[in-house]
């Protein structure tokens, strides 16, 4: 059911740009809506979770951070839906980060496993709020450091 | 494609035990799952805005009281699915309430708008916690007093 | 709590680009997580939402076109978060159309009901699968055709 | 911030009644509500998807089975809340299963990975409908065989 073409593009996007990042994910059932696709909303959460646990591979916790204050939200997306990821399916969740002004913008692409055909593709850029203003986290500025250079 | 039985038995069901409180939904299509019907767990979505739509009916906001340190929990819950809520359904949810020592019983009912169909059924047991410890709040007494006599 | 000064901007972003339906939503708490504003995924949701129901306000049913085979999926979209959704707030989701080429691309934006503040700014573009391949769906066409001129 | 008094109670539940099954994972962040505790629908949503992967398992898939006009719906839960999961937990979902009449009776309880805290205790009745009418499943029952003796 799934699509088999062969797909060299993708093999070429997982090279560049860089990432630094990748956790494996297995889509669940209920992801899947009435076309038997993930339904598009799911990505954003698979992406976010990357997010996070490339986070804590770095040592802090979104969700201790935001008890301290320190909120990073989402300003923008920028999201290609390639090829649909089906139940049953596994995928790997791959991340890059590069920073901007006070903007954190990381590309998130998500590869089906076995064949890494791109299902999904994104920019996500998140400002961080210190007590709910507009301000630059040195808690991540640090914990990202080994990544921007 | 819905089932159109008739079913007297939801008829039944309607007026006992007394709601006190209803509100009228309808399905969102990424609710359902591949099955082409709503995936079990959305049904304690709705029956959870459904509650806080009756607790802001009252003049509290689940979200405030939560601020302020009250927080109501879900200790158990008893559910039965009847007749599976489809794409494009509208739906009523019914809300009755009492209260056993500590704990709030709200039972839960959800029928189907158009045919009155019985479609899912609840028990519903709710703590509270004060500052995280078990106990009782006022503010939900005084709240639900005018429905527990 | 929730953020109150005065935003001229909306109002100018309200008028244009045309909106052509709208329909007002209310955030439910779970769709709100640990910052106590609603998870950036939750949106897609609501605009998922009210495509389908302004497709049904033409007529057709997405859960219905599936079943015939004829499926709108997404291939793109840009989203912006302008102003967070809290708990308890009310909402009106807005949305204009256009077509480009083969595809259907939506503006779909989210303002802050009360106050008309714009919270979510975005441009979606589907396509249609006709048994699951690229094409061009007539139903499509006749029931946006009064929206295309 | 978890609660860590000693729990032998768990301990002993973890043994009876018999699982056959479990599988390890971890809270996503976009699951926590404004309490900071997993909403207690996607608890659901965890011990659907150990109910899959268990399946899988046995070599049927729940989608494709679907396909095939197979489809295992649930008929009743019963379940007990008894110590929430937090952001950045992670857990083990185990599963137990006995068949009475023409359902599958699964018992599944989720305990906090570390000190092995019960958290949520269920019990989930399931019917099967082959091809939309209630009936006995083959497939099911032969992949459950080894279970149920």
């Amino acid at each position: 059911m799934n699509d088999t073409t062969p797909s060299p593009a993708p093999r070429e996007g997982r090279k560049k740009p860089p990432y630094i990042y990748e956790t494996r994910m297995e889509v669940r059932d209920y992801e899947c809506d009435i076309q038997g696709i993930v339904n598009n909303a799911n990505y954003l959460h698979y992406i976010e979770h990357t997010r996070h646990l490339f986070l804590l591979s770095t040592g802090l916790s979104f969700s201790k951070l935001h008890e301290q204050g320190v909120d990073a939200v989402v300003a923008r997306m920028n999201l290609q839906y390639k090829t649909p990821l089906r139940c049953d399916d596994e995928f790997i969740s791959r991340l890059g980060l590069k920073k901007e002004g006070l903007r954190y913008v990381f590309n998130q692409d998500i590869y089906r496993a076995g064949d890494e055909r791109l299902c999904f593709k994104s920019t996500v850029e998140l400002v961080c709020l210190i007590n709910g203003k507009l301000g630059n986290s040195d808690d991540y500025d640090r914990a990202f450091a080994p990544y921007l250079k």
